[in-house]
């Protein structure tokens, strides 16, 4: 994913100083109220627009219309980009996205949306709701007078298409590639030439022989792109994007203002869209890629060689030092947690989803 | 698991019989109302008795006492067996549980529930909210006046405790093992003798030599049971149990007399109460995995060999006909769900896991 990418249909909206002068700070009032909803997506944009409208639906049918949710995806009222800005100056209640587009922000934004060879979304879960994420979720968002609840996941992105089969880390010397954000970083340092070109533009590059490859989302939105129509060769797994999260995140003043009841409202509208949201994934990504397989795309896996390259690399973007005592404390929490959950899902479900393809051929 | 192990405290109460008769019909006022919830736990059970609280809780907190629910845990009001005739035939408002305890009734209940080689967690969210699997849980459940959501999961179980390592399908001939349910179907036909003891007496068959293994949950509720006490040797990946779904299912006429805002409450509740499980029992199973490893328990694996033999019996018991047109289509539409998100999450985060987890060390 990137950040323009998801911008799909609508002109990026007014700049945030803009957005201040055009509207009122919303007013609290007794009985029923309008929350406005911004979002970091496309209107429409699939599975990502849909589970911030879950989240809209559920909190204004589970309030009775008390509190009636606003959606306004990108670029309807602020763009895309502002609206971390936006809710947390107050001139909107809240929004929907991905926090590594707001890494400018505070660095450990990261470890609540994705880091390469990070958390899986059940991985997540764990850490947010029973290992400590939370608590430093609370202390990092607060800092921006935010309170912010897990509301979405895409599950593993892929490893991307390519014009050829990659057999060692020598293969991405050169390679003109479009990934954006920490996952290109460590290309970089495999020695690619790493392309960050909008959504719009990157059917384009691949059909022309500009770009050597791309990833994008995965099967669902990777088909909808059409680059099967350019190259056979898919890599289904891949280290950048494990299980990114999305957050419903408002701002604190208005979360406060809200009843106990509103408030629990909220917090489980957030995680009941946080497991439909990644369902929805698996399910249009499932049926798509039966879909790219019997259209005849070559499934590839890469080399052990190739993964220890990604490994190091990622290791080297994600300890380089930040300088700031609470992206230590963040870190240290995350890896703990990682760590020991992966310990365990590896030996239980691991084992077992590996052994029931296996046996079930 | 099994149906006794999970009642650890409390006798088991009245019979559905005379439970029918203790209890009046709940009465619907217009105003706030008291929801009665019965459950297959013991009170206080670790995770299980957990999940039934968090949707009492948020269902109460929700809808501003609107709607209270008034949490019975088994043997409370009705014996944990009794739930399911207790809330089809109105005694009771609606029950927590797993819903293989009640095969007797219909043996599709084993897919809203668990089979042997089936579904994990996230899976079994695809089939259930995007791939079918809501529609044919309303035609199964309406037959008994009853509508269900998927409410928890305990995460994938474990293999169990062996008083020596298992090498061939041949260990299994004249094994004195404990597992109930379809997965100690599939042990006797490796030539076990499979016992089913009830949980308060596994403990001392196994210290007593009386039995050669048991299966539990997983670490956490294993650890507490204390085998590490007894024996070393711990297969932590099972075929049995690899993500049982756990429901909360409500008297259809009470489901249908809330309001549609209290509908919305309840859905969502129990959508945010599965995912919140099933990370209570990560996190948990995660740090008492790392306990256990420290005290020197063997983890350890079964061999591709093994897992052929377990495949081969798990089908025969899954696949032995029915004669019930329900289940037949309940079954393709599991099955044929299974094998799609299967082959898309074993290609990318069952693919990238087995990488990190290499990379990683």
């Amino acid at each position: 994913m990137d950040r323009r990418s998801f911008l799909t249909k609508g002109a990026v909206g007014a700049t945030a100083g803009a957005a201040a002068s055009a509207l009122a700070a919303p007013a609290y009032a007794q009985g029923n109220r309008t929350l406005t909803l911004v979002t970091t997506w496309g209107r429409g944009l699939a599975g990502v627009h849909d589970s911030a409208q879950y989240c809209a639906d559920a909190i204004t049918a589970m309030t009775d219309g008390q509190l009636t949710v606003d959606l306004k995806a990108g670029g309807e009222l602020v763009g895309p980009f502002e609206v971390f800005d936006a809710v947390s100056a107050g001139q909107a209640d809240m929004y929907h996205g991905v926090d590594y587009y707001f890494l400018s922000q505070h660095p450990a934004l990261s470890f609540f949306s994705q880091i390469p060879f990070g958390m899986t979304f059940q991985e997540y879960a764990n850490w947010h709701d029973h290992d400590g994420g939370r608590e430093l979720s609370d202390e990092l968002y607060s800092i921006f007078g935010l309170k912010s609840f897990p509301a979405g996941n895409t599950g593993p992105q892929s490893g991307g298409w390519f014009s050829k089969e990659m057999n060692s880390p020598a293969d991405f010397q050169g390679l003109r590639f479009r990934m954006p954000g920490q996952g290109g970083e460590v290309l970089g340092k495999l020695g690619a030439s790493v392309q960050n070109l909008p959504g719009a533009e990157v059917y384009q590059a691949l059909a022309s022989g500009s770009i050597d490859g791309t990833e994008w989302i995965g099967p669902w939105a990777d088909e909808k792109a059409g680059f099967q129509e350019i190259t056979k060769f898919y890599y289904t797994a891949g280290f950048h994007e494990p299980g990114p999260n999305l957050n419903l995140t408002m701002n604190l003043d208005v979360y406060e203002s809200l009843t106990p009841a509103q408030q629990a409202i909220v917090e489980n509208a957030s995680r009941a869209a946080n497991l439909w949201t990644m369902s929805l994934f698996m399910a249009n990504n499932s049926a798509a890629l039966q879909r790219l397989q019997s259209g005849g795309v070559q499934l590839l896996e890469f080399s052990d060689e190739i993964w220890d390259a990604f490994g190091q690399a990622a290791q080297e973007v994600v300890e380089a030092p930040m300088g700031d005592e609470l992206y230590d404390k963040i870190y240290d929490s995350y890896m703990a947690s990682l760590d020991s959950s992966a310990n365990w899902i590896s030996r239980s479900q691991g084992e077992f989803t590996a052994q029931r393809d296996r046996v079930k051929g």
